[in-house]
């Protein structure tokens, strides 16, 4: 465990103030950076940084840009950052997996400003395989916020690789990638079913019709439904303009078709959603057309989650966010 | 009925000799043109003139460009030719369709040589909706080659946009379209699966990995094991030059599992192929491993179903053909 109060391991680089920290969700396509003081949000940035799109300096120059004016404070990150194609390349954890071993399971590299960056590992699913790197960071800021759901729930955390996620006893046990997000980014932009349809209608009907037929494609599935999209159109069924909403239906549809028939994730409760909220809307909104319930989606999971996780490895000090939920230090 | 012979519609623009035919099977992106006598081929040329991609002077350059050198012959076109975005569209006749039909309903438009290019119909399902453009032509040129195939079949037609058909009693009855060719193309070209990846080997074990776990992937469908090839990448499981393949596999497993799912297409004979040979042999590969046996695919259907539809419609003399197959005056 890294305890930089009790012998600071880096003592050049340790940061003088250990009752904040600074949260890095740092994904593929955006970084999300927060400051947190106690437990609490103090201010939010975000950039188009993902670990692909990095400003020129690279990981250093987006991490002190995106910082800049903040307090030297410990800083803890999650996400594709801590990939092969990262910054810095943090081993899988295999699933179940806990919050005690993702803060154990920390990895760091010194920044050029002599502070360290600390890395959350991502989790692998041996059966699958299948990984994930971020979600568990946000399923532990979920977890410090509605503590009940640590010991039994399902998650859809919609997204361009869609998540399903068991949760057991504290422990994230089972999951499984969904590619319906980045499927539908290739499909609007290079196949003859979307790439020549320039303006783009809020069509909730057409988007409707594509979860029911991708929901009655029975065990088929809604891939021998995907051509459905071009013949309505050239039926006069369905307006040009309105075929992506119909292709989101039919895939965000299939989606949990598809999850839903492997019956490896719990339904008989709420099943929880962490996700851009636009996105959740829709995937709430198709789940009714499947009688299913789907809670509101739980926010700055990412936050909360970093901030736990860095308590568990001693980086920041967690007595005051413990003693009490409203006490603020920004 | 179109009868050149008996009372030309088109005096000026008549073809002198009707014993012969220019056969155009006129994709999205490619044509193919075969000079014809007596029913058989005497020469065929292919150039990347899809629909899409017309060299200078269009359709009419085209056409000159590809025939040049050949007799003045009747013409007779199928594909995406008679699309709304092809040269004129000819309306889809609905299934079930018999090869009468298809010569009935044929379109003409004037070249700027003076004479006619015919143009076959696309069917449509109103079961889906789907429709094709092409295949048709093909089966009726299978049927002819192998009539016991017109009364009860079953067909795959492997491609961008692959086919399973069921024929009864000489009429094309029912089909759907699975958009095979073209996901793998997209997500080998554009998605995080195999973007990056710049050398492709050939690794029948990776492709029938794929297939054995879209095979086993049950009523989940294989959307849900696509980011297997991701993380058996990261795993060290599946070579990243090897992702192309198993990717191949996962797909065609995918339209192989769900075909075979929907119990629209019958399975109690081996089930007949066309299309483009090496293609076909992953398909057959593929069965294989579902325990079911796919006929060696039909070569020159296009050009044979063309000859027939062109004698049903009078714009070619039957007689020779009908006589002996072995007459030719190439």
């Amino acid at each position: 465990m890294l305890r930089h109060d009790a012998s600071p391991i880096h003592p050049i680089g340790a940061p003088a103030d250990v009752s904040g920290l600074i949260a890095l969700d740092w994904g593929t396509s955006s970084l999300r950076a927060y400051w947190l003081q106690a437990g609490k949000i103090c201010d939010t940035r975000a950039h188009a940084w993902g670990i692909r799109h990095l400003p020129e300096g690279g990981f250093q120059g987006a991490l002190i840009d995106i910082t800049a004016g903040w307090p030297r404070l410990p800083r803890l990150a999650c996400g594709m950052v801590g990939s092969r194609q990262g910054w810095l390349e943090v081993p899988y954890l295999d699933v179940p997996a806990t919050r005690t071993q993702l803060a154990r399971a920390l990895r760091s590299v010194r920044a050029d400003d002599g502070m360290d960056v600390h890395i959350v590992a991502g989790l692998r699913n041996p059966l699958g395989p299948d990984v994930m790197r971020g979600e568990e960071t946000q399923l532990i800021g979920a977890f410090a916020t509605q503590p009940a759901l640590a010991e039994y729930s399902s998650w859809i955390m919609p997204g361009t690789h869609s998540k399903w996620v068991s949760v057991r006893q504290g422990a994230i046990t089972d999951f499984c990638t969904l590619m319906t997000g980045e499927l539908f980014a290739v499909l609007r932009q290079h196949s003859i079913l979307a790439a020549g349809i320039d303006g783009e209608a809020s069509d909730p009907d057409a988007f409707a019709r594509g979860v029911v037929v991708a929901r009655d494609s029975g065990a088929a599935g809604a891939l021998s439904r995907l051509f459905s999209a071009r013949a309505s159109m050239l039926d006069g069924a369905l307006a040009a303009a309105s075929v992506p909403e119909y292709l989101s239906g039919l895939l965000i549809g299939e989606e949990l078709r598809s999850g839903l028939a492997t019956q490896r994730f719990r339904q008989d409760a709420a099943i929880q959603l962490i996700g851009d909220a636009a996105l959740c809307e829709r995937y709430r909104a198709a789940a009714l057309l499947f009688d299913l319930e789907l809670a509101q989606p739980i926010a700055d999971a990412a936050a909360h989650g970093l901030w736990h996780i860095a308590c568990d490895a001693g980086l920041v000090d967690a007595g005051p966010f413990a003693a009490s939920k409203e006490t603020s230090s920004c």
